[in-house]
């Protein structure tokens, strides 16, 4: 199969366009301003002349595009192509943005939300190659997942599925801003990892953490972490507590849809080894006796342009399945 | 596609066997003993032979079965027909039971594990007809566990996966048989459950069941869901502790492979509608408030068939989708 993929990856501050060709080799990518507050009009023209701007300079047109891969954070009803909302886009309400994005580019458009996207990306061509069951984790400021179960996505009965973020560890335990207590984003996403280092720095830990928090007026997961590194003990609790609770959402998705492998990514990966390590460890400590597991736990490969290779990939999936677009 | 399918359901102490027609009607069935202390090959002899009078019987004979189906304990390869171990059944190690069956049947053999042959039938001709994605629990001794997704069984990269009464809801809590600690299944199994009453009841706790355990020597579930019926406290603590259990896990499932519909089914439905309604209470209790679910949760239909139900139903999905035998 030969042709162009073209993957886009839309946040709330900018959207990157990545082309692809038929071995999802990028032929080159660039990234503007979403542009937001202009409405979905002027954002999805933007999009679509920036796409033809890059066809033009790589010597390639419209008609050479096999199929175009989208994502964006939920809710969405993907397989309608339809944004039903965006915390980051107000302006976005009910928007069909497959219909309005193939209205300017022609050619079928793969829409799903961005964990989706990344994670099949990862399956595709990144750190979950290889095998036909992964888990994915991105670690930022939630928790966002995907689930690939012999080869497919899972989306669930609404598409709403692999919020693996709002899986509960601890019930009636912290607070999680989906209303939920206990799930595991309440404990060990990038956010949740430095509001428990600040509420125990506030309730008069000690620590070498307390000067930034004097200083800063903040701490970062970015903080804590080096602060771990430099023998700090709160560093070691609150990390300890993050590595614990992916841990156990580990083995809980290892119960469910046993993944072969199971892949981090997100802003908190930069933490290095030792997180993986702590992940480890807490896995191995608390996962059951009765078998050996070789599950694999690893950090995604792909970095800042999972979301344009995810897309394009999925593009390249779903026109090869010979579903037409989702 | 007409023809007829055999469900064989293998148990510790009984064999069940179905015949059905191309709709999936039961024709006959009949139920053996298992006499697995004779070894593989006596067992499987009696199978086939049992297949072979109901066939008989029905004015049939070994060349109408389209494809048999079989479900028994695991661990097994299942794709590659073999039964590794059985704890029910000592003497069947690494027994090839697909092609030991096919030699004497003739007909394709597809195998699974007995609660995703169960959840299957639910999924196929039961409670969870007409939705693309379930969720099954089995509550008996353990939990046992099944997942649907978009129409497919889940069955993970080792087929061990959808062992859903080891998902960790405590992390640290009571130790279960597997090994971890926490699991669901250390909970809000039939057995766990009259266990947490029981030690309640030793540890001093009043309740209208002391007396149970004293003229008995032990208590059941059934012993404290009709305690719970009669107004008993001791009873009413223990059942909100297995209905918190599974609702907890329900939600973990919500957010995983996002269930259209969750059926339980096992010897504990017994207890009725009080079960589900506390699982739904508990549910709702714990779950997000960002959007309204429209999961439901209910019992399992097919009753004591399920297992050769489920095993007819999977082995004419796997012949329609002319995938062969697993």
């Amino acid at each position: 199969m030969s042709g162009t993929f073209v993957g886009i990856d839309v946040g709330g501050t900018n959207v990157k366009i990545g082309l692809f060709d038929a071995e999802l080799k990028l032929l080159s990518k660039t990234s503007v301003t979403t542009d937001a507050d202009m409405g979905p009009q002027v954002v999805i023209d933007k999009m679509a002349r920036t796409v033809e701007t890059l066809l033009t300079e790589a010597g390639l047109s419209l008609k050479d595009i096999v199929a175009v891969g989208i994502g964006t954070p939920g809710p969405a009803k993907y397989s309608e192509g339809i944004i039903i909302r965006s915390t980051n886009m107000p302006k976005f309400k009910n928007v069909p943005i497959c219909r309005m994005l193939n209205e300017k580019l022609g050619a079928p458009i793969v829409f799903d939300n961005d964990a989706n996207v990344a994670c099949w990306g990862e399956y595709a061509v990144g750190a979950g190659k290889g095998v036909k069951d992964i888990v994915f984790f991105t670690l930022g400021t939630g928790i966002g997942g995907g689930i690939v179960s012999n080869g497919e996505l899972v989306h669930g009965c609404d598409e709403n599925g692999a919020e693996l973020g709002h899986t509960i560890i601890y019930p009636d335990g912290r607070l999680c801003n989906c209303g939920q207590r206990g799930c595991a984003e309440a404990y060990a996403s990038a956010d949740s990892t430095a509001r428990r280092a600040t509420e125990a720095l506030e309730a008069g830990a000690e620590s070498s953490l307390s000067k930034v928090l004097d200083e800063k007026g903040r701490i970062t997961s970015k903080d804590v972490y080096e602060h771990l590194a430099s023998g700090d003990k709160l560093a070691k609790e609150i990390t300890d507590g993050t590595a614990k609770a992916l841990a156990i959402t580990c083995i809980n998705m290892l119960h469910a849809t046993e993944p072969k492998r199971i892949v981090f990514a997100g802003g908190m990966i930069a933490a290095g080894e030792v997180l993986l390590d702590g992940i480890r460890r807490f896995f191995n400590e608390h996962v059951w006796t009765i078998k050996t597991e070789s599950i694999e736990i690893c950090f995604a490969t792909l970095g800042e342009d999972a979301g344009i290779i995810g897309a394009a990939a999925l593009a390249q999936y779903v026109k090869r399945r010979e579903r037409g677009p989702r």
